[in-house]
């Protein structure tokens, strides 16, 4: 099911299956109907890709935590030797609970608070400057804490990344980044400041790029950058390219590029005096996991036929807010006559759909129906709309099955009433 | 600022108030931001004017909880003597805890499982039915209960509520409602089983219209159902048209309807023999709160002006999700230079942002600037994106401020994964 050659998810007598168990029978014994359920073996085999792919290249892989922040998933990475990449001062905090090496972290964002930096600079964290204001707070936070700062200056490479623009981040009207011809006086402000070392630059294109030119485009402006910077007397030398490798979404068996193509891209570009960051979260996540569902119902209307499932936009919203498509299909035999199906949730809203215009035939109730792809950016945005519970999560690891997250239960919710 | 002449929300020497209280200086006492606002004699207000516009009709007023569940939102409404419209077995449960009379509640669903239907059935709640299958499923449930449902059937009138096609929701191509053409399948069905009463029609355009007319014609056609139904000798009595008024989010001032436009251009239209139900949420919530965020910085890419605040998509999706407007303010006198500006949160994608293009004068670090009308589909439609915490929400009656959700904490977040 995923390629890869590896047996995390794939089929059996029409029969689903993750690693060696059998998601039907998963399906049967849970008490919880939706819920996410991973992969770890695909979980290794994405972290491999990327250790290999980076072979002979000094290099610091970092897990972008927003994608997925499950804590059992994350002490895998990092007991694997993953660094992170962190938005925000509670991903920090988790990231010390999952055992991450702060030291091999990178803290970004455009609006990080100073009380986010300051954890930032007491961690040794690296930090990437996105503008004038962030580089004075990260200024005033070394002061005030008396210590060091290593900070990487992220610079909008104005390469397109040719993906939604919701997802499209490194373009030179984003809100990210410094502006380039401002470069001058960052490197000013920083030569000033004995506590602020200038030891990178950072670029993000944006996300499901599936084109490696577009990655090597920039990966050259980007040396130039760093060459400016050199010249200027500063030592730098993490060279971090950002994330943003797509991953195979559609099925369609073309050409997602794959960490190896994406490396070797650039490979030639790097000399040894510069350490590369990468900064990777859908593609060593995204395919670790499927939505499991159960089928509601089927129902048509006008010249329309609904599947309706008990997941929703509230556990998985990129259909919705990206109009992304992620692969459905049954975890069991159906053998239904086939039409051209929407799958919808329960919520209350045309904008509840977990994917259109899908031929599939029409499963009895209670069916297992799997939206695939789902570990990237799925649970992880999922909210409590229409007071769903956020779903339970579990792992495979070959024949073994463990729950990694509750299910969210009314009484947690009710619990923030209590004031 | 919100019109209706009352004094929720307003401004005095350019500094925001809510009632009695200077937004500016609560939120200086504030330990935590961004944070929700709540105005008790607006709401009141809200709720008043659809009472007073059903004054002489026999009517159920059914507050959507969709469109925000906050447990001491809840308990005001039902002790003002609303009803409740649910779309959950979560909902009908803190519905319980608010104080509902359950027999004035709704349960609507195109995907209602069968431990809602449960509830609901046990609690004698009318019961919308969306689809064959939803009368099954209800059927099924009377029987293992062997107790009387109330039910109602969800037409769709294919009104066009012009509004966004996520939130249009009785066309005859929608997930919601039963096919018109099948209606007498649905009364044979109903009339053999003992267990059913029919009490009435439902029906649910959209959300966020702003024409009665549109009201009016959906009635017409709903009455022709109900007549329909009662000359195949049911004893239907209750007409729910559903919800959706729009409100005044643009600003403009111009021609949105009021509850008493809207039940004026119908009233002609009743008789004594029905009771009409309405499910206003946005109407009633909408406008008795604002997010209140604290500047975090002003910067400049290429040609775009940012004013980055610390609230974000993650509290506040319906810009990014529906490119809904929503008015944003400062709270304070702010002298900077009028530019043109997008209002961006500090999440790590481009979807992040509150507001576009937006002439405001640049604001200084630190602030306070509101999102207006987040009362309705804000907080219920949160998320923990960059593992961002949940904000809490405080209630502002006359000169007493008080918190009505606690802010969500990390030891909230990590207790989930306590397994």
């Amino acid at each position: 099911m995923h390629g890869n050659n590896i047996m995390s998810f794939h089929y059996n007598d029409d029969y689903l299956y993750c690693e060696k168990l059998k998601v039907k029978d998963i399906q049967e014994t849970m008490p919880y109907s939706p819920f996410y359920l991973y992969s770890l073996a695909q979980l290794e085999a994405n972290y491999a890709a990327y250790q290999k792919a980076l072979e002979g290249i000094n290099a610091i892989i970092g897990y972008a935590v927003k994608a997925n922040n499950n804590l059992t998933l994350l002490k895998h990475l990092s007991a694997l030797g993953s660094g992170a990449v962190l938005v925000s001062g509670n991903e920090l905090q988790l990231s010390l609970a999952a055992g991450f090496d702060l030291k091999r972290t990178i803290l970004n964002g455009n609006g990080k608070t100073l009380a986010e930096l300051r954890l930032a600079v007491e961690h040794g964290v690296l930090i990437n400057i996105d503008s004038e204001f962030d580089l004075q707070h990260i200024q005033q936070t070394a002061k005030d804490l008396n210590k060091p700062a290593n900070v990487l200056i992220r610079i909008n490479p104005d390469v397109d990344p040719e993906v939604h623009p919701y997802i499209s981040t490194g373009m030179k009207n984003s809100k990210f980044g410094i502006r380039n011809e401002r470069l001058n006086w960052f490197l000013d402000e920083i030569r000033k400041d004995d506590l602020l070392n200038l030891v990178g630059v950072h670029c993000h294109l944006g996300s499901t790029i599936k084109k490696v030119r577009i990655f090597r485009d920039a990966t050259e402006i980007m040396l130039d950058f760093m060459r400016a910077i050199q010249a200027e007397g500063f030592s730098a030398r993490y060279l971090n390219i950002g994330g943003g490798l797509g991953i195979d979404y559609e099925r369609t068996g073309d050409d997602i590029p794959t960490p190896t193509d994406l490396i070797n891209s650039i490979r030639g570009l790097l000399t040894d005096d510069i350490t590369l960051i990468i900064e990777p979260g859908r593609s060593i996540i995204g395919n670790t996991a499927v939505f499991v569902n159960r089928v509601t119902g089927v129902k048509t209307n006008g010249n329309k036929h609904f599947i309706v499932t008990d997941g929703s936009m509230a556990e998985l919203i990129r259909p919705s807010l990206y109009d992304a498509y992620q692969h459905i299909a049954f975890i069991e035999p159906v053998n239904g006559k086939v039409e051209t199906f929407d799958i919808v949730g329960p919520v209350c809203e045309s904008a509840d759909f977990l994917g259109k215009e899908r031929k599939l035939p029409a499963p009895p109730e209670g069916t297992g129906l799997v939206v695939c792809d789902a570990g990237a950016y799925c649970h992880a945005m999922s909210s409590n709309y229409n007071l769903k519970m956020r779903p339970p999560e579990y792992l495979v690891d070959g024949d073994r099955l463990t729950c990694i997250r509750r299910v969210e239960t009314l009484d947690d919710y009710l619990r923030l009433f209590d004031v």
